[in-house]
C-alpha cells in the first residue's frame, strides 16, 4: 500500500549522486523502493511527471518562533538590534506567541521544501506542539543562558532536562530533543561539562552558537587566552554530538579540531551577511579536513526568510565572492549541505532517496519558466529555484503539502493568528 | 472604464515614500487616481485585499535570450565559462533560439513582478517580438563588438542603427531602443564617439558594460593610462544618456565623475558574486555623490535567475557584508533602486504609484506565510518575498498576469519550446 510517486526526475543524493527518471514507493514512514518502473499497487499514486523529486531540506539552525518578529527590526547594528529591539520583545513573549510564531514558521518551511529543522528557543513545549500539528520533523532544544549566575544555570539545566525527558521521541519519533547551551560565552565551563554529561546520558545532541561574531572571539581570547573552539576542546566539550551553528570566525587550526572531534557545523550565510558579522565560515577548508557542513537559515528576525533554496545559493555565492573563485562550492556541494549533511548533523536517517531511508521527500515543478531549460537539474535547484516552485512535501511518509496546498494545518488561520499575535506583542 | 484595484496596501514609492491603504484607478496606459476610496466605475475591478500594490520592478541590465543557457555552465572560471562554454554556444544560436530564450525570460520576469527590462544581445528583432507578445516593456540594444576591426565596427553600427530606426517606439511605445557598445575595451574611441553622436541624433540611451572585472581595469590602465570611467570622461562619452552596467571596480574619483555626468549605474550583485569578479560597486559612495543607482540581474547564464526580489536582497546584504555594517543599504533604498531609479535610468515615466505615471503595477500576496506578520511591508518585500508571492502584473494598463496565470502568452508552450531549442542548440 503506501504512496507511489511516478515518473519524476529523481535527484537521489545517494553515494554516487545518481539522477534518474523513475518511480519511488513509500511504505509507512520509509522509502521502500526506488526504480525506473514500479508495478506494485499503492494507496495513493502521485504523478511526478515534469517534477524533480529529492530529499526534503534540513534547516540545521533556526529559531522558528522568531518568525513572529520578522521585519520588526532591520538594518541596525547587531548589538542595538538584539538588545534594544529583539530582546525586549522576547521578554514580553508568551507561550501563545511562541506557538503562533512556530506554526507560521512551519508553514513557511513546508512551502519552501524543508522537512526537518534544528531549533533552539524558549517555551519549547509550544514549539513541539507546532511541529506535531504541522507534520514536520525537528530536533528541539531549550536555549540555556547562565550569564555568570550559577543558580540561574541550575534552573536552566532543569528546564532543558525536563524538556528532553518529556518530549524526546514524541510525535511518533518526529520530535527529538537536544540540549541547547546558547554559546560558550553565555555558559560556564562547569555548566558546559554538566550539559555534555546529560547529552551522553540521554543520548541526544547538543546545539550551540559558536564563533558567530568577532567580538565573542576576542572576549574569549581575553578571558581564557583561547579562541572559542580551542577553549571548548580544552574543556573536552567537543564531540560528534555537537551541532555548532555559525563558526564564521574560526582559524584553520580550529577547523582541524572540529574535524578531529567530528563536530557538525551549521553554516548560516544569509543571517551572517544581513547582520554583517564580517566573518565567513571557511567551508572549503572544513570540507578538506572532513567536517560535516550543513546549512541553516537562522531565525527570521535576522534573515528574514526560512528558505533553504535561498540559503544554498547564498552559501555558494558567498564563498565564490569572498575568495574571488567562481569554482568554490559548486551546486552539488551546496545541495549536499542542505540534504545529506543536514540529516547527518541532526542524526536523522534521511537526506537521500534510497530504500530504508525515512520518507522525507519533496517535489519541485521543473516546468516553471524560472526552472527551464533543464540543462542541469542540480544547477536549477541551487541557483534558480525559489520556494514558489515546491509543489509537494512528504514527511515521515505522510503527505504534508499536495499541489501547493498544506494538508496538516489551516494555513490561512495560522497566518491570521500570527498577525494578531504580532500586533498584540508589539503593543503589549 | 479602465481597471480599479480596491483595498490593497499601496507602496507608492512617491517622493514621500507613502504607504497607504486604498484604491488605484487605471485609465488606458496610465494611473488616473490613487486614493483611500475611489467611487468611479471601472471595466475591471480587482480585489487587492491582503495584497501589496507597488510599481513593477525594472531590471536595468540583462541579456534575456541567455535564459536559454541557464544552468549550461556553472562554477567555472569567468574566462573559461565565457570562452569555452558560452561563446561557442552563442555562435551556434539561431534567430529562433533568441526568440525562444527571450519568451522564456519574459515569462519568468512577469512571474517575478518585473515589468520593464534593459537588454543587450544579438538578433534583437526577435527579442523585440518576445517583448511585444509578452506585453512587457523594454529598452533594447544590439550589442556592438568591434574588437580592433574597424570594418567590423562599421557593420556593427549599421546593424545597431537599423534596429533603432525600425523598432524604437514599437508595440505602442512599450519597446524603446538604445545603442549597445559592449564595453570600452571592445570598442575604439572613434566608434564610441560615433555611437554617442547617434544616441543624440535618435534621442535614445546608450547601454554598456563598465568595469565589471579587475582585468579590464588593468588592461585599460596599461593601454590608456586611465581607468575605464576616466578614459570615457576623457573622450567625452559620459552623459545622462548612458546606463553603465556593473561598475564594480571603480574608485571614488570615478564615482564623482559618474555623478557629474549624470550617468545611471545598473548594479548586478548576484551575477558579480556568482562570477566572483571580486569588486563590489561602491553604492553608498554613489548615493552620496548623487549617482542614480538601479539594479539588474544580468543574464541567466551568470545568475541564474531573473528575480529582482532576490537581487534587491542581495544588493543590501552584499553591502552590509562587505562593509561590516548592517545599516548599509536599507530595505527602502534597495526598493528604490529596483523601481524609481530603474525607471529613471531607462527613461520611463514609471516607478511610482502616482497620477499620470504609466500603469506598470504589481500585486504581491501579503498573506503568504513567508510574508507574515506585516510589521513592515517594505522589509517583507525586500528581505522575505520570493517570485512565488507575485500574484498580478499590469503593464501599460493591461493585465499581463492575473492570480498567477500569465494572460499574454501560453506559458506551457513557451517552456516546452525553450526546452526543445536548448537541447537542439547543445547538440547542434
Amino acid at each position: 500500500m503506501g504512496i507511489l510517486i511516478k515518473n519524476s526526475t529523481i535527484i537521489t543524493q545517494n553515494e554516487g549522486r545518481e539522477v534518474l527518471r523513475g518511480d519511488v514507493l513509500i511504505e509507512g514512514s520509509r522509502i521502500e523502493k526506488v526504480a525506473k518502473r514500479i508495478q506494485e499497487k499503492a494507496e495513493f499514486i502521485l504523478d511526478g511527471n515534469g517534477k524533480l523529486l529529492l530529499p526534503g531540506f534540513v534547516n540545521a539552525h533556526t529559531h522558528v518562533a522568531m518568525t513572529l518578529l520578522r521585519g520588526y527590526a532591520d538594518d541596525m547594528e547587531l548589538d542595538e538590534w538584539l538588545n534594544k529591539k529583539i530582546r525586549p520583545l522576547e521578554k514580553k513573549m508568551r507561550e501563545s506567541d511562541v506557538r503562533a510564531g512556530s506554526l507560521l514558521g512551519c508553514a513557511e518551511m513546508i512551502r519552501g521544501g524543508t522537512t526537518s529543522f534544528n531549533d533552539m528557543y524558549f517555551f519549547m513545549p509550544h514549539v513541539a506542539k507546532a511541529v506535531e500539528e504541522s507534520g514536520m520533523r525537528a530536533l528541539l532544544a531549550y536555549g540555556m543562558v547562565e550569564g555568570g549566575d550559577e543558580e540561574k544555570g541550575r534552573m536552566e539545566v532543569k528546564i532543558g532536562e525536563e524538556f528532553v525527558r518529556k518530549f524526546n521521541g514524541k510525535a511518533g519519533g518526529r520530535i527529538r530533543c537536544a540540549f541547547g547551551p546558547h554559546a560558550p560565552y553565555a555558559c560556564s565551563s562547569s555548566l558546559l561539562k554538566k550539559i555534555d554529561g546529560l547529552s551522553k546520558k540521554y543520548k541526544v545532541p547538543i546545539h550551540s552558537h559558536i564563533s558567530e561574531t568577532r567580538k565573542e572571539v576576542f572576549d574569549m581570547l581575553k578571558k581564557e587566552r583561547k579562541r572559542p573552539v580551542e577553549y571548548l576542546e580544552h574543556i573536552n566539550f567537543l564531540s560528534k554530538r555537537l551541532i555548532a551553528a555559525h563558526c564564521g570566525w574560526i582559524t584553520k587550526r580550529e577547523v582541524k579540531i572540529l574535524a578531529e572531534r567530528k563536530v557538525s557545523v551549521a553554516h548560516c550565510p544569509v543571517s551572517n551577511m544581513k547582520l554583517a558579522v564580517g566573518g565567513v565560515s571557511p567551508i572549503p577548508e572544513m570540507l578538506e579536513e572532513g567536517v560535516n557542513v550543513s546549512l541553516g537559515t537562522d531565525g527570521s528576525a535576522s534573515n528574514n526568510s526560512l528558505s533553504m533554496l535561498e540559503t544554498m545559493k547564498m552559501c555558494s555565492l558567498l564563498q565564490k565572492h569572498q575568495r574571488w573563485d567562481p569554482t568554490s562550492i559548486n551546486a552539488q556541494q551546496a545541495l549536499d549541505f542542505a540534504t545529506r549533511n543536514g540529516a547527518k548533523a541532526l542524526g536523522i536517517n534521511a537526506g537521500s532517496i534510497e530504500k530504508g531511508k525515512l520518507a522525507d521527500i519533496i517535489l519541485i515543478d521543473a516546468k516553471a519558466p524560472n526552472m527551464a531549460p533543464l540543462h542541469n537539474p542540480i544547477s536549477q535547484l541551487v541557483y534558480s529555484a525559489n520556494a514558489g516552485n515546491v509543489t509537494d512535501v512528504i514527511i515521515d511518509g505522510k503527505i504534508v503539502m499536495r499541489e501547493r496546498k498544506i494538508q496538516t494545518i489551516d494555513e490561512e488561520k495560522v497566518v491570521e493568528e500570527a498577525q494578531k499575535a504580532a500586533i498584540d506583542l508589539v503593543n503589549r
